[in-house]
């Protein structure tokens, strides 16, 4: 067949399993290798490339996790019946041939956009265009659409135990946006406490601004409450990013009066905390805080979209006039078009609805991903169940890279991330490993395949 | 009457016409002066408050000015038909009872928001969400929806004869987003051209980067082409902000070969191009670029709406991979809501139609104000009829303050800027006078307040 010649070059660095796997991927979405061909035996085709067989499957086994092969039983492994991936022209696939995820299999903090409620949400996006047409444009308030920032109060209270009023939350452009105007307000004096490892972004914005960061170290009981406090402290407390513990209360609470006592400021980034799958969902610090020290931030794109591009704050009643009055821009700095229909969204029930469903769909995933990771060898590294969030953090014995195994699972075609890349001098190796996207009979597949890679990539390319 | 016991306070070091005129206007928007009301002769009022006639003269004029006073010949001042401003409940203001621009009056830069086609808008949001509603929710391209870009590319083409495919267009999160992008790729050893004037969050930018800045001054001719060129520079030819003049056409082509010659780069900031009341429009440096050394940035945020936030970027075919390698995030970074809307928006000519229809109503408001402004007495200072844009750069004596008189002009409900602001050293004192807010009919008065409210800042308080 002319596919061979085109599957290997002795120039590519790339391990050969992966030069095969890519080659055949390649083909078969270009149409090269139509629906239904059926490919040859891998004993066949390892001995026409001059490869191990065992390389052949490692290949195969790729192509079936992802989608595009089948093996049939006694007949062969054959081409499935994939939609081609064109953005300009691709229908939405249907469930038997989802697009294969842009970002890459298994990606930490993805959420399935094929279970978004796209009609529901279209339906309210047409009603306010029919009858509200003019709060799809303009939105003078800098805090963002006056009924949008009822129904997000409502969700704080229904959801993380938080009693505020419309008032009191501010809609952003994107979390981030808001965490970054936070910090930009707060910190007065150059100082700031950050966890490590922590979310790379807020990293950067401190060292951007040339701030002294006090790194609070994140251990198995948590992040450690630093016996200097900073005025301001940045905490992921529900479930800790990257490493996903959820902070025991008492240390919540001892965070809440430390910054009391200092005249200081909690920002709680409490970025997918609706994704717990088992036990009670723990409050808030917003909800806990009762001196009016903790900044409350929430996203949209982790539990709708991130191209939304919609985040909140949540803040205490005595930040308000000085948040109002630091903004600048007359109308609201965030996107104003999504902000009616989400608030629409939201007081209909479908918002909850589509988070309870995501929840259950996500805890699926969740417990095939974890059970697969119980069954690797205890030499490869350890997890902890914390039966929540969007990614397991995977740690490594201190003899790995977690950069080299992360750079050789990424060519296999996964989107797993090293946290090494989430600490300020590297340490905490491990790997960070998503199952949102992936369906539920496809992970233990996609898990040991994963496995295979990174084994390999301990010994020289087979 | 009782509103005189509120109108004055001797703590209060705003000038007393700015304190008769809040007080009046609070009373009237709080309804404790109703509709239809007759207030006092200004001689029997200045008396009352012990003032100078001419001070109670020039809070009326202002009230007037503002539409909520109207003088009836021969029966006096009267409160007129006001509608209650209150974000949570207002409708939208009939033409005769306009609510009052939040960002205060003669606003630079400001589009007028009751000019938004919000029907033929709300209509396309509708369409979308019928017919394909997935675009509304997903954009899994980094550079944005295809057809959007498509329809920029030809918009472009139309309005500033620039050659570009789709795929060399980026739709981004407001035009900052895009500009600050586009220098964090490019600035490679640390340096930077920006003109002096110039775009302040662009001169912060740079700042916070710690770049090397080479000031360009402009002149009377435009921008200043540096002696020893940068090898990236930012410019607004079209309309120099803040200063207006549009940079001529050799001087344009000086500027690209610099940059040719050197291998650097142009960054043609084109934000207000459309709006030329006079005079043929000059093609976007993008259109003259032979060479690929220019990437000319868009936006939505003065012909559309700043609360959009879409913009775009429209990069030479040699840049179009670099930028795609540089964004980490697999889907569009701009939010997505309104991207398929605006692509059927521009496509059924709708757009085009609205600009054409804002630029007839711009240039009758522009002429109005110029006309006033060529009356005022010649040692307040000067400006040039460059018949563009959406502020005019009144230039003031170096005797006066800039930063002054803005805020005296402020605190009587003025929102016009100083462009001493924008200049590294501060020199280059003027002041920005938007128009585009204000009824035609309106703006010889409020031009009137205001210069009456800039001589007075002159001479002490009266």
């Amino acid at each position: 067949m002319t596919i061979l010649a085109r599957l290997l070059s002795p120039d590519d660095p790339t391990p050969r399993y992966a030069q095969i796997g890519d080659g055949l991927r390649k083909q078969i979405t270009e149409g090269l290798l139509p629906a239904g061909t059926r490919l040859p035996a891998s004993r066949a085709l390892a001995q026409d490339l001059g490869v191990a067989r065992s390389t052949v499957v490692t290949a195969y086994d790729q192509l079936v996790a992802e989608g595009y092969l089948e093996a049939i039983q006694r007949a062969g492994m054959f081409v499935c019946d994939i939609a081609p991936i064109s953005p300009l022209n691709a229908p939405p696939p249907a469930r038997s041939t989802r697009a294969i995820p842009q970002a890459g299999l298994l990606a930490p903090g993805a959420p399935d956009p094929d279970i978004f409620p796209v009609q529901p949400w279209a339906r309210c996006v047409a009603r306010v265009a029919r009858n509200t047409p003019s709060a799809l444009v303009h939105q003078n308030d800098p805090f963002g659409d006056p009924e949008l920032r009822r129904e997000i109060a409502a969700y704080a209270g229904r959801w993380r135990g938080i009693t505020a009023t419309a008032d009191q939350v501010m809609v952003t452009s994107g979390a981030s946006a808001g965490l970054e105007l936070v910090m930009e307000l707060l910190v007065s004096d150059g100082h700031l406490a950050l966890e490590a490892p922590g979310y790379v972004p807020t990293q950067r914005f401190a060292k951007s601004r040339n701030w002294q960061v006090n790194w609070m170290p994140v251990g198995s009981q948590g992040t450690a409450l630093p016996l200097q406090p900073s005025k301001v402290t940045v905490l992921t407390p529900s479930h800790q990013f990257p490493l996903g513990g959820s902070l025991p209360v008492p240390v919540r609470q001892a965070f809440l009066q430390a910054a009391a006592d200092c005249d200081g400021w909690i920002i709680e980034d409490d970025f997918d905390s609706e994704f717990r799958y088992a036990g009670q969902p723990v409050p808030a610090m917003a909800a806990l805080d009762r001196d009016g020290r903790c900044i409350y931030v929430g996203t949209f794109s982790k539990t709708f979209s991130h191209a939304l591009r919609l985040g909140y704050l949540i803040l205490p009643a005595g930040l308000v006039s000085r948040f109002r009055t630091a903004l600048t821009h007359p109308g609201s700095s965030a996107p104003v078009t999504a902000q009616r229909p989400l608030a629409e969204f939201m007081a209909s029930g479908q918002y909850d609805r589509h988070i309870r469903r995501a929840r259950r769909l996500y805890a699926q995933r969740y417990g095939t991903a974890a059970d697969a990771l119980q069954c690797w060898p205890a030499e490869m590294g350890y997890f902890q169940r914390h039966e929540a969030g969007m990614q397991i953090a995977f740690h490594l014995p201190p003899s790995q890279s977690d950069q080299a195994l992360s750079a050789a699972a990424r060519s296999a075609g996964f989107a797993i991330r090293p946290f090494s890349d989430n600490h300020p001098q590297g340490s905490t190796q491990g790997l960070l490993i998503g199952f949102c996207q992936s369906q539920p009979e496809l992970i233990s597949g996609q898990m040991e395949v994963l496995r295979n890679v990174l084994e390999s990539c301990k010994d020289s390319d087979n």
